[in-house]
């Protein structure tokens, strides 16, 4: 027997109506690609969105027609999420920062209909369309005087030309709420990116659970900044979560340093933000030295890659800014835990908070996880167990986007890649992604827990730990490190800075310093690239196994 | 083309297995009928659920079938909302405050299989189960040796024997997210009460919404005291809310008196409570006097029927508890909207922002609303047009239940049978219930509005205001007060307070006082009978209106 409630689907497009109804002047302020800051209103928002869904129908885009853009955070690529998603067809934001090989195949790997991009791109969009050998409409996300005076791109449309021609007598359209609403690509460190197709459900209800106070916490006295950029899984859906709960949105453009990223929050008074800790390094770098240097800044969502210990102890201890660790992945749209504290973690002291925050946090109610061995047998949740980590819930991908072979899950579990123990609290933490656990002597050694320590060195900037080939023990720990400008640091200091810290046999055998480390394209730290050039760092060695 | 996201269905007994997974040591405490308080953690209220579901198939109960309760808000009442809706059957709360002969009836109409009961509600039974013409099964929800000795119930069952008897090897079983969950009659003042049947989804998505930030905003750090009863709408979704969020849950059982609360709010340290202003007056006296003397509570939820802006204020300045003004219906589950301020909103005066939790707020997000004029046309969010509010959403009510005919909804919305009025902040303000407005000259006269005048005077406890009938002007308000123990008030006084605080018009032609105003079941006024009762007070009158 069924319940006798309204069969009303979760859809996106009720996201905006809500919010320009509810929240009609409440601001979006952007940093456009020109430098300047524009600034309008949900209820602007919701207008031009129609205005754009109405473009796009007569340029021929129907429902389930995939629609590409390269673009930063602005308020044009938030329009776009509306209007093309609202009007049933897939938004498929593309990682500019991707190889050229590799855009080029997804955009022919979704069949993307039309390429919207900020002038930023418009040398990878002149190289791509000379690549291509299916036509596709190309806008440039500008106003008419903006356009380039000559570009290699035949018919270029520009962007504010089409929402002038059109009207805002637009309504969004009734569908299933299982339609498909937006697309990203994975960014594979090997073989090719795969598709995550999202639909209208799991994008409304990811968003229901990424505001409830112990995930990002989000309300209407909110004012939001996603660093993150929104061609990472939609920044995390936070555009999304500023339209359910009327929060006012700061959308940084492609001034991601440290200082253009503080004016921002000092000027728009920003309230929670969100980025990967390499955005955070930088921001903190910039703002060294000065005590409560964040005069609006409540909480900041670091993810993406591990939340540094030392860098979680200064946001909070320093700038009296809360850290809200979280984990997730593209097939999880992305949000699978967050670190919120419990009620009797809360009078800990320092050092016990900072060890938990070092974790991935909770599950968010959604999201079901468990951690297996070898076998597929659950492990224990006490801290101690390390397995692989599956999840699985109503925003989890269950298949990627047109790849009928080779699924994912494993008796309907999404295995996330990811290896991580969890304790008694439910808090579960990272110990590696299983392609770089480093198996030394039969046993396992987290490299995130030895790039933690290291990282904890007031002289180390940044940390990869890589496992390397080794003639007695399979692989040993190899440490790379980037020094903080101007500091002296020798190999025998940072080593014996591992004393009392991890097991003995966990230190690594030695450490290299480089200018820089290799980053992908989502700012993490390329370890195939490290494996590749150091991997014979210990072929000739025949150290024996510490401890 | 839909997405590729997992088809998990949102289903009431994941909240169960969340808490239990994540948060299996926090904490349920319960008042008990016999006067002590009972405490245990998620894990047992998982436990136990699993063996009364065991112990609900052993009865007979399918997939479907009604299960009833009359009963105080206790841990044996929430296992039983996971038992028998986790198992796929409906938990069907009954109202024990209402008449015999309503209760009799939709014991009937809902055909219950089974009636589970606090041993307070024996006499009721007893009564009940003599006048029905169908075999139903009585479960009396205590311990073994609280059995009553003797009763002309024949083969009561006892709860805890029911327990003891089943183990908790038990899987909650996979089902459409559609399927019914639970059933809620609502208390009618007119007519036969009507039944309305909510869904796994609705329950878990009017959850989601009810934990957000602007809403009851509850994460694992809140102890939630739901003093509204579990016989109200689920006692306003907080059961599931807490379960959702891993909140530690309080429950008053049958003491509700301001002393007893009072005892629990300050022994259990409650952040969050909610309930009904009558029940708040209560309270309100017991602390009267005392400033700060609440150590814990941050903030309660006060709906069920207008809360008076002097309740708001005590609470506010005297004690330092937030008042979040809430409005919903049992059509729908029950929440609709939440008066949270905007952020502009923050730095008003105490009487502007008094002035604007004299409103119900915004909708969250789910909730459409809509005001509109006796034709259907939509009215403008102005702050003054006042219209028949209409909602939509996924947790609203679309039929009733057993109800072939006279169904409620007008083009897809919800008429709510409240008059509201919308400002340009989408802060939405009930004037009225449609049949309680009064109808003056051709004017409207909201009896709220002066109600709430009304209770400003110190010397008022309580205050109804009923449109009666009137020669000249077909209605004029008459106002019914009962004043506060040993205070002196003259009619003349009270009518003069007016001056100036309505228009001259709305002031009430004339003053009765009274020892009690009659309440229904829910503890709301029941205006028909002081209708009934002094509906010619101005028959004889000749009073020009004025103004």
């Amino acid at each position: 027997m069924n319940g006798l409630m309204m069969q009303q689907p979760l859809l996106v497009a009720s996201l905006l109506t809500h919010a320009a109804r509810h929240h009609g002047d409440q601001e979006i302020v952007s940093r456009r690609v020109e430098g300047d800051l524009h600034r309008y209103r949900f209820v602007d928002l919701a207008t031009r969105s129609r205005r754009m869904a109405n473009a796009l129908a007569g340029l021929g885009i129907r429902a389930g027609d995939r629609v590409a853009t390269l673009a930063w955070n602005g308020y044009r690529h938030v329009e776009l999420n509306f209007a093309v998603s609202g009007s049933g067809a897939v938004l498929h934001t593309i990682n500019p920062r991707l190889h050229l090989d590799h855009i080029a195949y997804i955009v022919d790997h979704a069949d993307d209909q039309a390429i919207f991009f900020d002038l930023t791109f418009l040398p990878i969009m002149e190289a791509l369309q000379a690549r291509l050998t299916t036509q596709r409409l190309f806008v440039a996300m500008c106003d008419s005087d903006r356009m380039p005076a000559a570009t290699s791109i035949g018919a270029l449309l520009c962007y504010e030309d089409l929402i002038d021609a059109n009207d805002d007598d637009y309504t969004w359209p009734s569908m299933d709420e299982n339609t498909a609403s937006s697309l990203c690509y994975t960014s594979g460190t090997t073989g090719n990116p795969k598709g995550v197709l999202y639909s209208h459900r799991s994008t409304v209800l990811h968003s229901y659970a990424g505001a409830l106070p112990d995930a990002f916490n989000c309300s209407a006295r909110d004012t939001l900044l996603p660093v993150v950029p929104m061609f990472h899984v939609n920044a995390w859906g936070l555009p999304f979560i500023a339209c359910m709960v009327g929060a006012k949105l700061v959308l940084p453009g492609p001034a991601l340093d440290g200082r253009s990223l503080y004016e921002l929050i000092e000027a728009e008074q920003v309230t929670v933000s969100a980025g990967v800790p390499t955005i955070w390094q930088g921001l903190l770098s910039h703002v060294s030295g000065q005590a409560k240097a964040f005069s609006s800044m409540q909480r900041t969502v670091i993810g993406g890659a591990p939340c540094p210990t030392s860098m979680a102890a200064q946001f909070q201890k320093v700038h009296g800014v809360d850290v809200l660790h979280a984990w997730g992945m593209t097939e999880l749209s992305p949000l699978g835990t967050v670190c919120s504290f419990k009620p009797h973690q809360l009078s800990l002291a320092d050092d016990a908070r900072y060890a938990i925050q070092a974790k991935q946090g909770r599950a968010v109610f959604g999201i079901d996880m468990k951690i297996v061995d070898p076998d597929g047998k659950a492990l224990p949740w006490d801290g101690e167990a390390v397995g692989d980590l599956m999840v699985r819930g109503p925003w989890v991908a269950s298949a990627y986007f047109g790849a009928p072979t080779g699924q994912p899950l494993r008796d309907g579990w999404f295995p996330t890649g990811d290896m991580a123990k969890i304790d008694s609290d439910g808090f579960m933490q990272i110990t590696d992604r299983s392609k770089d656990v480093i198996k030394s002597g039969g046993e396992w050694i987290s490299s995130i827990d030895i790039e933690n320590v290291a990282c904890l060195h007031p002289c180390v900037a940044s940390a990869a730990c890589i496992g390397v080939r080794h003639p007695k023990w399979d692989e040993r720990p190899l440490l790379l490190i980037t020094k903080t400008p101007g500091s002296a640091l020798e190999k025998e200091e940072l080593l014996s800075f591992f004393e009392g810290k991890l097991a003995k046999w966990w230190k690594p055998d030695d450490v290299v310093f480089l200018d820089s480390l290799p980053l992908g394209a989502t700012g993490k730290v390329l370890k195939n690239t490290l494996r590749e050039q150091f991997g014979d760092h210990y072929a000739a060695s025949s150290t024996t196994k510490p401890g």
